[in-house]
């Protein structure tokens, strides 16, 4: 028996990287038009404030080392605003699809008969290499671009090092904070040149964006972690050294 | 010596992958901005036509198949444009820094004294991801996310089969319509299971986006190349299956 229709609906909407303008003018739509808005912590304070001011706005945390809710009860919320008959904003840092939890969310909505749409957004990646002057890829050098996450599993990185590990990929690492240098070593452990380049980047996208790390693999080994407020990205291979001079006359500003 | 001062500028834009309102509120600024306004042939009407009417409109192709403009006689004329002050804009489909060149134009302006800025965009793989109503990584099971250009050289399939053979990883294949089943056979062929998920898409992102194929790599394997006129792009791996029911009730629309 299918679910009894639902008279809201919910868009898993994609915020881009942080800085207001860099939301696509679908995205900006739907927060401005939204009713209930469900918002990751890595969705900046200027995001929210495009909301309507009746709009019920309710932070869910996902960040790590911070409380947060739990997926069921952010899936149970979605659900009960929508049968309420509110339109429901879950707006989620980068793209949704992208490390996002998308998959769950909308099988679980659309399951109870909830109209799902999903608005694609800018992923950090691509935020990064527009902010700092580095293509991802490049004619005949880095043919292949990997996104992965960079979290430590039993103390490993969880991270496939054959893929990482091949010199004609760009290997973007989402939430390489701590662990980079640990990452750094594996990569090399796995094959990759010790002088590959490297480059950690803090908060990519928004205005105070700002690097923490500019060097290779080996230099990147030997560094202490890094404390960084923001999420980090950890981005290797050759493009990245094919970037504009950081710091320097080409040196892209980050535009608010 | 650094090069001569240059009054005008030149920004790299991502169009997104198609929709006028899948840009970011940055890009659609600098389009309506643009005083000159270079413009791949994968870039629709609709957002050429949100250029000033007296801002200079120069098709650039770039486009399988088709006659286009050389990478040489590109960068020159952007570098002519600048130098007469003009705020020029050059317009690509998706993100500027996933297989747009990013690096060669801003490389090649950057060292002549141009300022160059560089917005990103939504990039195919998670435009399709939004508008089918699939997840790229899922927790688990697809990992990591792989994108890479399926054209073939010398009749091989140059891509790296070890990264793309990575059972949790989801591979996104810029450009992959007539090689589809070729890929799709040299995927088996390195080792990635013939009953994964596949799905060949065109036009992603725009309202006229449709489905080619929707079933495993064994399935496409078998299957006839595919003739299109908007752009394809091939997904492959686990997380492809779970989107919403596609054509059913879940069905993701294409919002124009």
């Amino acid at each position: 028996m299918p679910p009894d229709p639902v008279p809201g609906r919910v868009r898993l909407v994609g915020a881009g990287p942080g800085a207001a303008d860099l939301l696509t003018v679908r995205a900006l739509r739907a927060v401005q038009s939204a009713q209930a808005l469900l918002y990751d912590a890595l969705v900046p304070e200027e995001i929210v404030a495009l909301a309507p001011a009746a709009c019920l706005k309710v932070q869910t945390g996902k960040r790590a080392g911070r409380p947060s809710l739990r997926q069921e009860t952010i899936n149970r919320l979605m659900l009960r605003l929508a049968r309420r008959g509110l339109d429901v904003v879950r707006l989620k840092g980068g793209d949704p699809s992208v490390f996002g939890r998308v998959g769950e969310e909308a099988a679980f909505l659309a399951a109870r008969g909830v109209a799902v749409e999903i608005v694609p957004g800018v992923t950090a990646a691509c935020a990064a290499a527009a902010q700092f002057g580095f293509p991802l890829t490049h004619r005949g050098e880095a043919r292949r671009v990997v996104f992965a996450t960079a979290t430590l599993k039993d103390g490993a990185p969880c991270l496939d090092m054959a893929a990482a590990a091949d010199p004609q990929a760009t290997v973007a690492l989402y939430m390489g904070g701590g662990a980079a240098p640990d990452l750094a070593a594996a990569l090399v452990a796995a094959g990759r040149s010790a002088a590959t380049p490297a480059l950690v980047l803090e908060s990519v996208g928004r205005p105070d964006a700002r690097i923490l790390f500019d060097g290779t693999l080996a230099g990147l080994t030997a560094a202490a972690g890094f404390r960084a407020e923001g999420p980090v990205l950890l981005v290797v291979g050759e493009a990245v050294a094919r970037g504009l001079a950081r710091g320097g006359a080409g040196r892209i500003e980050a535009a608010a």
